[in-house]
């Protein structure tokens, strides 16, 4: 796998998930991943845990958007980005980082999202 | 440790590396920290080499610019960086993302650099 192909799944990450395409999302994790989300957290383990997980986040309606180049270092990639959310009587931006580790097959095998109440702010 | 105290160890970070007080950057370091830079990379480990790595780094003249929030999330702060570097003829910038892990005495345990040679841009 290369650099480019990384930056693709993080590309088709951010555009599927602003579609609500849980599916689509949960197809580019491998069966053993694990998802923290946020750091901190107990991750959630296995394609079943992870699947459960995006099909009940796309139901906030995010959109996604990338900050800032993407970081690909060995078999991992780092991004910035924000999540703006529609909520009681207003948008919230969510300012995160995630970290993806790939496997062999280029399927992510470990996330991991970075972002803390103080990241939540008002658009 | 307060998420405002990690967030003053990474302020207090870029501002000592863009002074070139390698000694002011060790010492936000636990002794046992291991430093992944970049990621990929064999992990230096021990204040010792730790310590020698930032004397031979300060020796670029980097200036690093915040890009983007810290994300504070359980015991990690991941930021968005760059650095400004000299070069022959120009400057380069080197778009990073450093995430640090910190231990109950609020000192770096761990840092990782994501960056990839698609990341080292003409400014």
């Amino acid at each position: 796998m290369s650099a480019e192909q990384y930056r693709q799944v993080v590309a088709d990450y951010l555009r599927m998930m602003s579609e609500g395409d849980w599916q689509g999302v949960a197809a580019l994790y491998a069966e053993d991943a694990t998802v923290e989300d946020p750091v901190g957290s107990e991750p959630l383990r296995g394609i079943g845990a992870v699947t459960d997980f995006y099909r009940r986040a796309v139901e906030t309606g995010a959109r996604l958007h990338l900050d800032g180049p993407v970081r690909v270092a060995g078999r991992e990639a780092a991004f910035p980005f924000h999540a703006e959310v529609k909520a009681d009587g207003g948008t919230l931006h969510i300012h995160v980082i995630d970290v993806f580790r790939f496997n062999d097959a280029g399927k992510i095998v470990s996330m991991r999202a970075f972002f803390g109440e103080d990241n939540i702010v008002p658009a």
